[in-house]
């Protein structure tokens, strides 16, 4: 019996869950917020209750020593050795790793170099895996990459249409990213529908505040709507997804803006947010909709609309689709955009269930039972993915 | 009986057509290449023979003065009373042109105001209605815009997922190309069906050294590829089509370019011609292909699949499709790509005869007769739209 534990970086926080393995009970999980702030704050799931406090947390070393400190003082270990593994999501691995990895000196150099690509997440990704080192330093610890699942779309798929030297010489190529979500969903449809993935079309559609849409064939990804970065694809929470590529020098001649100044409205400002006018929180938009908002209306309509037309895209893809599949905050729980989404869809044999649609936050199909195409609701669950690639390649 | 005379004038060059009306009857047509030039090219079909010379043409008042001057030397016509209509092609109608419009002087100056949103193609279609004006001073004319087709798309369609503001500060939405192209093939699209096109969901795909594709429902443009510009959409003979917009930033930072350089290696350097390293003409591409030429085969695949995509995104944005339209020089000769299109879209209900695909450059079903949708390719005729327009709104 081991105890693993999952590890979620960001630049100032750390999500963490305790598994014991190969159970895949989860013992504790918790979160640290605000790091490097004066009121950091930490919580922890005791026995199905959250513990909080608010203390000085100034860098993510402090956060680990916190946390594990607190493991020991909540009785949910008696000493560090019985952690048996670190496993760490790292959100790119480049085409250097399509799949987890150990992770060593010379593979965490590696990680290092990759940061170019990923530079709002991989450097705090990899603070965190250096906190943990320098605490836990005989512990083994594993990378588990949101690019993996996605380095086995072939190259028609993740080329763009841009001189081929830039794909050569700079990396420049489609990567895609929520690759451990799409896998694991994917997996669970598979044993849902009680068919080999290997049979399998499925259209996984991952919609949290960061939205992607995967074509999965086979069990292996084929296609996906983010791109070189997490910016492209859907509309998303403030993300714009796709747009013309002549508007960004447009954009900087209207606005004096410079090019980053201009991706930074695109990943922060655009999307839920920019449509709308008011927030990037899809409950405030389908509030304000039902109460006749039009501008939220209208970002309803964007978000789902550009979701719909990927679905139409990927079955084409594919030839065909066996499931469509909802994940992540608002596709586990938003009944309004599931609806919206497979409006229409008929004409390919998705005839979905308005009654078992209402459905939120749990494993549900939601198709009639004569559909030739299943609609499944899945939660996501990066963190057993996690835990479950430390077991298969650390101990 | 009229003679109207279509005109579509580039920076450097001049088409033009002589119909007869009503009948549309083709009296003669040309084209003047290399204006601004000293060996300046002006072509001329003459009985089904083409007559060509090389002379000065300085602007395009004088290649409008030469081509008048030939009429009436070839004795097509006997005076210049005879053209009783003069039909311009310009590329941008903003969204104050949702039709053809009889050209003012008011007209012309708002023409000048949309030179903005197309600053490669207004200026040089205005420089052709004045050519025409000053030398035919009162034979009306009017402007027939490549985007008033697509003006009937709804805001969910038109609108990018940016801040609100800019669409309407500065007017960025979505326009579209081609316009008056897929309104040509889908109006005929539903002689040949047999059916009002009222009743119709076409899928339009133009497809040339440019390429869009268009959802047509009832008549109407309800989305289309291109976007504020022509370089959005799919992969094209020089143009990327969509990109992660994040790449422009990151091209600029790798290559030192400027962000408009790095749109004119996006508008000259990318698609067919990116990809594969040699060639943007399609019909050398298929050949290299043939040849084992990987990367030929690998942009034959970029281009073929993402139209592929997009028309199972548009049967999906109007619920089901009736019929599928390929034209332009690519789209009404190459059954390569056609062929690459259409593959295993059955379980959408196309079901296309590989023999009947061979048809080249004219209007042919390539469905099996079964098919419940059904493929058209349809030779273009945007100089006759144009003659109509003239005819509807001048004479």
């Amino acid at each position: 019996m081991s105890k693993v534990i999952a590890i979620n970086a960001g630049s100032s926080s750390l999500k963490f869950q305790l598994f014991e393995m190969p159970s895949e009970n989860v013992i504790t999980k918790g979160l640290v917020e605000r790091i490097g702030l004066n009121d950091a704050v930490f919580t922890i799931s005791v026995n199905g209750e959250k513990v909080t406090e608010i203390t000085d947390i100034p860098e993510h070393g402090v956060a680990v020593k916190i946390l594990l400190k607190k493991l020991i003082d909540l009785d949910i270990i008696q000493s560090f050795d019985e952690i048996t593994g670190i496993g760490h999501r790292v959100v790119h691995g480049g085409e250097k790793f399509n799949d987890s990895v150990l992770i060593t000196d010379e593979i965490l150099g590696q990680l290092e170099e990759l940061s170019e690509l990923a530079p709002l997440h991989n450097p705090a990704n990899i603070v965190g895996i250096k906190a943990f080192k320098e605490i836990l330093p005989n512990v083994p610890a594993v990378a588990v990459f949101d690019t993996a699942f996605h380095q086995s779309m072939p190259e028609k798929s993740f080329l763009y249409s841009l001189p081929y030297e830039y794909y050569e010489d700079y990396g420049i190529r489609k990567y895609g990213f929520h690759g451990t979500s799409h896998k694991y969903v994917s997996e669970r449809a598979a044993e849902l529908l009680g068919r080999p993935v290997e049979q399998l079309r499925l259209i996984s559609c991952h919609l949290g505040n960061g939205a992607s849409i995967a074509a999965i064939e086979g069990g292996k990804s084929i296609d996906t709507s983010m791109g070189f970065t997490p910016l492209a694809g859907v509309a998303m929470g403030t993300r714009s997804g796709n747009i013309d590529p002549a508007l960004i020098p447009f954009i900087m001649e209207k606005t004096g803006k410079t090019a980053d100044e201009v991706l930074e409205v695109l990943n922060k400002r655009s999307g839920i947010l920019g449509v709308s006018g008011f927030s990037s929180d899809l409950r405030d938009i389908e509030s304000a909709a039902t109460e006749g908002n039009e501008r939220a209306e209208l970002a309803l309509e964007v978000f789902a609309g550009r979701i719909h037309k990927y679905i139409g895209s990927y079955a084409a893809r594919m030839y065909g689709v066996d499931a469509i599949i909802f994940t992540a905050g608002i596709g586990e729980n938003s009944d309004v955009i599931r609806a919206r989404v497979l409006q229409g869809l008929e004409f390919m044999g998705v005839y979905w269930d308005p009654a078992l649609n209402k459905v939120r936050g749990k494993e549900a199909f939601i198709n009639y039972p004569h559909s030739p195409v299943k609609v499944i609701v899945i939660p996501t669950n990066e963190e057993v993915m996690i835990a479950r690639d430390v077991m298969k390649i650390a101990l």
